[in-house]
C-alpha cells in the first residue's frame, strides 16, 4: 500500500508528513468508522475560500454574482471528479463491500468527496498557505480558462437557451424511476428533446441532479 | 468621519492600514458603485473556513452533519446581525437614499452583509492568520457556547417538534403578500399555530425565509 501511495502523492504534488491523514482522506464511510467525512467538511470550506480569493484577485471588475457562479463551476462535483480522475484517485479509494458493488452512479460523488477530503488532509498536514499553493497548481488551467458569463449557467438553463435559440420546443423531464431509502435515493429521469430520437437519461441522488445530468448529456449530444 | 471610524475600529479590534477598505466595507450598493458586495463574497468564504476549522478542532468526535449545522448557526444572517449590533455598525453604514427610507426588514441582511464585507476587508488589509485571530475573538463566546444537537435545527423544524411534543396540530403557513420585482421581492407569510389567537407574521426575501421568520416569532411567543 505505501509504495502505491507514493505514486499518488507524486501525482497530487504533496508528500504527506503524516500518511495516516492521506489514508483517512481516501477512506469512504462504507469502509469503516475512520472515514473521510470530517476531512471533507474541512476541505470543502478551504477550497471555497482559496477559489474565492483567487477569483477576487483575478477579476477585479467582476461583480459578486459572476464570481459566485465561477466559483460554483470550479468547486462543483463534476469538476472535483475530473480532478480525481487526473489523479487516478479511483485506484486508491478505500471502499466498503457495498460501494464496491454499486459502482457507477455514486462514483462521481465519492470521487469528488475524496478530493475535498484530501484538501482537508493536506491542510492538517501543513498549513493554509501550503494548501493554497497546491490548490492553485491543481486549478492552474481552470483558473486561466474561466471567464465570467454564460458558461457558468447550469446544464438545464443552457439546454433551454440552446433550444430557444433554435426556435425549438422546450425539453420535458420525467422521473421514470426512484429506488433506495429516504437518504440514499437514486432518481432516473428521461429528458425528451426535439430532434433527438430517444429520451436522454439522467441519474442522480435527487430529482434536480438527475435532471441536470440528463440536460448535460443532451448538450453533449447536441453540441 | 475619520474620528468616528476610529471608534468603530476599536470596537472591531482592528485598526486598518488602509482605511479605504473599511469605508468600502461599510458602503451598501444603494450608495454608489464602490460598494461592498465583492468584499462580502470574499469575507463570507473566509468566515466559513475559519469557523469550519475551529469546529473541526473543538469537536474531534462530532460528525460532519453536526459540524455543518453548527457552522450554519454561527454564520447565518441572524448571528452576523447580532455581531453588527455589538459593533453598533448601523451607525457607520453608508446607505443610499432608498435604503435609508426602507428601514426595517432589509436592515438585518444589510448589517449581516456588512459584517462579511468587513471580514473581507480585514483579510485584504492583513492576511489570513490575522483575520482568523480577529474572528476567533469575535466568536469567542459563541464558540464556547455552541454544542452539537438540537439548537442547530431551523425554526420551522423546532416549531413542528415543539407542537408534536405537545400533541397539537402542525402549524400552517400561508403567503399573504408578495411585493417588489423579481430579484428584490418581499414575502409576507402568516403562520397559524394552535393556541395562539392571531396568525404570526413573518417577512423575508423568499417564501422560505418568510416562513422561517414566522416560525421563529412563534417560538419566541410559545417558549
Amino acid at each position: 500500500m505505501m509504495k502505491k501511495l507514493n505514486l499518488l502523492q507524486k501525482k497530487l504534488g504533496h508528500s504527506f508528513n503524516d500518511e495516516t491523514l492521506l489514508v483517512r482522506a481516501l477512506t469512504h464511510r462504507s469502509a469503516g468508522s475512520r472515514h473521510n467525512e470530517r476531512l471533507e467538511f474541512l476541505g470543502d470550506s478551504i477550497l471555497s475560500m482559496v477559489v474565492a480569493d483567487a477569483l477576487f484577485h483575478r477579476f477585479p471588475k467582476v461583480n459578486e454574482g459572476d464570481m459566485s457562479r465561477m466559483r460554483a463551476t470550479l468547486v462543483r462535483e463534476k469538476t472535483l471528479a475530473e480532478l480525481a480522475r487526473e489523479f487516478e484517485l479511483g485506484e486508491y479509494l478505500i471502499l466498503g463491500p457495498g460501494e464496491l458493488k454499486s459502482g457507477g452512479y455514486r462514483r462521481e460523488s465519492i470521487l469528488a468527496d475524496a478530493v475535498e477530503a484530501l484538501i482537508g488532509a493536506v491542510y492538517l498536514d501543513t498549513d493554509i498557505e501550503r494548501v493554497r499553493e497546491l490548490l492553485l497548481s491543481w486549478y492552474d488551467e481552470r483558473l486561466n480558462d474561466i471567464q465570467p458569463g454564460v458558461e457558468q449557467k447550469d446544464p438545464k438553463t443552457r439546454l433551454q437557451e440552446l433550444l430557444q435559440a433554435k426556435r425549438k420546443p422546450l425539453p420535458t423531464y420525467t422521473v421514470v424511476d426512484v429506488i433506495g431509502e429516504a437518504h440514499n435515493q437514486k432518481f432516473t429521469v428521461h429528458c425528451l428533446v426535439d430532434g433527438l430520437p430517444d429520451p436522454v437519461i439522467g441519474i442522480g441522488t435527487s430529482r434536480r441532479k438527475a435532471e441536470q445530468s440528463a440536460a448535460e448529456h443532451a448538450l453533449d449530444t447536441l453540441l
